[in-house]
């Protein structure tokens, strides 16, 4: 028996403790409370490490507030394009799609892709496709978080009549972190909410800054060690605000975003795309203790150290097959949380 | 000054001396020799090892037997979409394009993500649309080497009038393979041809079998060492023939099917791509030299031998800053060829 263990994120960025509310924060921490009890009571269970980081993951999916799902942030066409992967650390199988829309859980469908249709990735409407043919589960342009719904929200909050309703994500309530802190809304028509102007740019499709709010990198992803001793990493994103021309990011790079081998390690990362796409980040961390034989916290800080030179910036997640974590970033924060047998269980956001 | 070099490949599969005739032989051999010419030339001016893969690999592409460019083959739908990538060893910046259509040099349009979008991948329409603000080159589909006129040779071939015309790709001629091998088509209105049954499935839209035609996992590519140290990798595809769901392969992924460092190597990949996303297998050759101490020989045989062990065929090109090249593959065969300034210039389709 493995020691199991899972971590995840919901993005990196300048996230500062002076642009948070308490009451944004609390609902970024329910968040991730709720995908680490998604994937932990699978883990629990003697569940893969697979089905644990897509659960995990399908919960940051379905929760507004993250850049992935329901929560992706708008093309500069007002468009949701997402993309994710999944790679199962045994067999070395991966599966990922790039600018997909209107798919309810891009990780699910990165996951058909995996096991059903023998190539790694799809993308764009050949992958949709692929979609309608293995019955993924599709949603209309309501159900994501339009632009529309954004400036309702935008009145809302410049009203100072911020709301906040969770009861979407709720689902994924467990034992770990039922800890009062979550917050069950009573009205199905209340949109859900976010406060604070450290948001006010992130959803405005043509508007935000990518490089100054505390959602512009975001992504989430989950990587974990189950009983077995098998590792597995997932991540997903809404992409780039504003993004343009079919930009596509490190989320769906196997090797650059998203990389797992039980004979090192599973890797999720956030941050600026482009810089984990050069450095190949994810498979850098598993090369340097392949090869240069660095332990987890030590071949994950130095892939970090790495990114830096190369002038990127972000984190990652990464969890061992002996259900060692390591959750190093070099932005001013990171939307990240973990479990591991120890007892140790926590959610964190900022630096320090 | 650093020992110049320059290495390219036409893809790698089973490729048989005996589905191959003597014509077709001398046309691969011609194709090759153009593409070295075309890189070696730039190289031997003092100039960049950019411009020297990016002139081989645009060789490559317009020359109809290779698929990539001109060549390309047809997707499912009849279509022809190509990928590209690029990568610049000395600033690790890179640029790929995804998928896209009539666009005549893709790799020229990936050098162009590299240098002007900020980005590294660009995919579909959105490539399409920055490559037409970039003032690229773009062609009709007549251009591209159509199913009509595939047909339309398939019947010269059944009739036995086979013709030879590479008066296309007549243009790099240089010094090193001014052998007498080429020949020089006089009439335009011919269009390209090609000869022998080995070849007769690869471009028939539908019908083609990846597995079992000398051009299936066709994928061109070049690596270079400059005077003054500098590597570049290129690489560029048409697909696989009969692609569906908008699959996209390891060409245009930084660190599966493309990569450069100067600190360590550059690589191109050809083969079945999957499993060069898997293995991350550019990345991985340069991980082993870095990480591992491996000379760049050992650390691309043990990169082929890992792929081996998780059941991918093929094989690469690699090129490190001391000028030294490695072509290993565990394929049947591989189109290939290279020039070092010992004077070693060779090219070679068989495994002996």
């Amino acid at each position: 028996m493995s020691k199991i263990a899972l971590a995840i994120h919901g993005g990196a960025g300048t996230i500062l403790r002076s642009q948070m509310t308490a009451e944004l924060e609390r609902e970024y921490r329910t968040g991730l409370e709720s995908a680490l009890n998604a994937g932990w009571g699978i883990l629990e269970k003697g569940g893969s490490s697979l089905d644990a980081v897509e659960a995990a993951v399908v919960s940051l999916e379905d929760h507004p507030l993250f850049n992935a799902g329901r929560g992706s942030v708008f093309t500069h066409e007002g468009r949701n394009e997402m993309d994710a992967a999944i790679m199962d650390g045994k067999t070395l199988d991966a599966g990922a799609v790039a600018f997909v829309k209107n798919v309810k859980n891009p990780i699910r469908l990165a996951r058909l892709v995996m096991s059903k249709s023998g190539h790694v990735m799809l993308a764009g409407e050949g992958a949709i496709e692929f979609g309608h043919q293995m019955g993924a589960e599709f949603a209309d342009d309501e159900y994501f978080f339009t632009e529309h719904r954004y400036r309702q929200l935008q009145h809302a909050i410049e009203q100072g009549r911020v709301q906040l309703d969770h009861a979407a994500s709720a689902d994924g309530t467990g034992p770990l972190f039922d800890n009062g802190t979550r917050r069950h809304g009573d009205a199905e028509s209340v949109p859900p909410a976010v406060a604070g102007g450290a948001f006010s740019d992130a959803k405005a499709g043509g508007h935000g800054d990518a490089e100054t709010n505390p959602q512009s990198k975001g992504t989430v992803g989950a990587v974990a060690c189950d009983a077995d001793g098998n590792l597995a990493a997932a991540t997903s994103t809404g992409g780039m605000t504003n993004k343009k021309f079919g930009r596509v990011g490190d989320t769906p790079i196997i090797g650059a975003g998203t990389y797992a081998d039980n004979a090192t390690c599973a890797v999720s990362c956030t941050g600026h795309g482009e810089y984990f796409m050069r450095g190949v980040t994810a498979y850098d961390v598993a090369a340097r203790m392949k090869y240069a034989g660095l332990p987890l916290e030590e071949a994950a800080g130095e892939a970090i150290l790495h990114l830096s030179e190369i002038g990127g910036d972000g984190g990652l997640i990464t969890v061992d097959a002996k259900g060692n974590v390591a959750l190093p970033f070099n932005s001013e924060g990171m939307y990240r949380g973990f479990i591991t047998l120890d007892g140790a269980a926590r959610v964190e956001i900022y630096r320090s």
